[in-house]
């Protein structure tokens, strides 16, 4: 039996979530609570010793790292429903697009989101209960990025993550305005990992992401949230924010 | 047939000159010239057109990105030698490590080789020659690079990346003082990759990398350089610096 750990439909945490609905796998889902920080929960570190979200948890084997996990399901779940181009020198362009994602997209994403999602989930606590919840943080990078989202993301810091952002979603655009899918001419974990990160900009990042500058991006985005098991998943998993 | 172009038997180029070796495939090998920036003339650009190395020809289809290519490598060209685990959740761990040098890994390291070499390779040309070779860069964000290196990386980036080699080589010390292999018990890609980051650090960076602080690390790096396809790299490949 499959059980997936995660965070609501966004994000690291979407990436699986949307390759388990489009494989119509069935699975057990326990949704973390990010605001009362319980990845960082004893219960969940026995799980995941990292204390991070996504985790898949198959018959007792724990896969982690979200596109990990996405390619597991292929190599250990196949369906008919396939996720990743059966040509070689196609799955190693879905491949090029998952690891610029991990390397680079989701990064400078990630940063603007800490510095205005996370950093409001822990302004309200004292520095002892700040400490106590840093304290419980198994690994020492993590420890640094809590601490910066409540001392505050330096300026250049956020301005150059914004630069990034900037240059990433002209990179899609670009790539989008001649091909229907990110790879392969079919929907795969290319697709996958970069809506992951993608969907909602032309909300929290419309100065980026919008008609005018960005609309194959944009008609890719509705593209995908157009299929049915999109769909289930929004319908079914709560978001958070 | 195969024909693969890259730099030198280090770091990216490294990795899929490895896997090439260690399965014995019969290939082309171009080495280019980093000195005179032969991956940013107009013949390479029309290979690959980011202007990196290494990449893979196939019959006239180019593969890029190392870590992409090794995988390619598996998929296109089984042989006998197998360099990913068979086993899924095996394969996984295997890709959580490879990832892991991609993210992080081979940036810290790479930013104090261009610290330490690729700033030798341009100071000595006045600013006029120096704006005729960033020009011929395709990447926006190599170009940040280059221009990062003649100037000069600033000292809290150098610190804070030799922070990060110094708890990069921790923890691969700590999983290889438990295991000969860092997945599957097997010498696969995850070995590859992060040795072609890890090798001949016990000199370049020997307040981090050596006998008493990391003998299990050194024990593998040791155990790698003495496999007969490893040493065939090295003896016909001439080395940069």
């Amino acid at each position: 039996m499959l059980k997936f750990y995660s965070f609501g439909p966004g994000a690291n945490s979407l990436k699986p979530m949307l390759a388990l609905y489009e494989k119509q796998l069935a699975f057990e889902h326990k949704l973390l609570n990010p605001r009362t920080f319980e990845h960082h929960s004893e219960w969940y570190k026995a799980i995941n010793p990292r204390g991070q979200v996504p985790a898949l948890d198959d018959d007792g084997r724990i896969v982690t790292e979200s596109t990990v996990i996405c390619e597991y399901l292929e190599d250990a779940h196949p369906t008919a429903v396939k996720l990743r181009p059966d040509d070689h020198f196609d799955r190693a362009q879905m491949r090029i697009w998952t690891k610029w994602v991990d390397e680079y997209f989701c990064w400078c994403v990630s940063t603007i989101g800490w510095h205005r999602h996370v950093s409001k989930m822990v302004e309200h606590l004292s520095d002892a209960e700040f400490e106590e919840v840093v304290a419980r943080i198994p690994v020492a990078e993590q420890q640094v990025k809590w601490r910066r989202a409540r001392e505050g993301f330096p300026q250049d810091l956020l301005d150059e993550e914004m630069r990034k952002i900037g240059s990433s979603v002209r990179k899609l655009d670009d790539h989008l305005a001649d091909n229907e899918w990110l790879a392969g001419g079919m929907y795969t974990l290319a697709d996958i990992c970069n809506f992951s990160i993608a969907n909602g900009m032309e909300r929290g990042f419309a100065e980026f992401v919008n008609r005018e500058d960005t609309p194959h991006l944009l008609r890719w985005i509705e593209q995908i949230n157009a299929r049915a098991n999109v769909q289930r998943v929004f319908a079914n998993v709560p978001r958070e924010f």
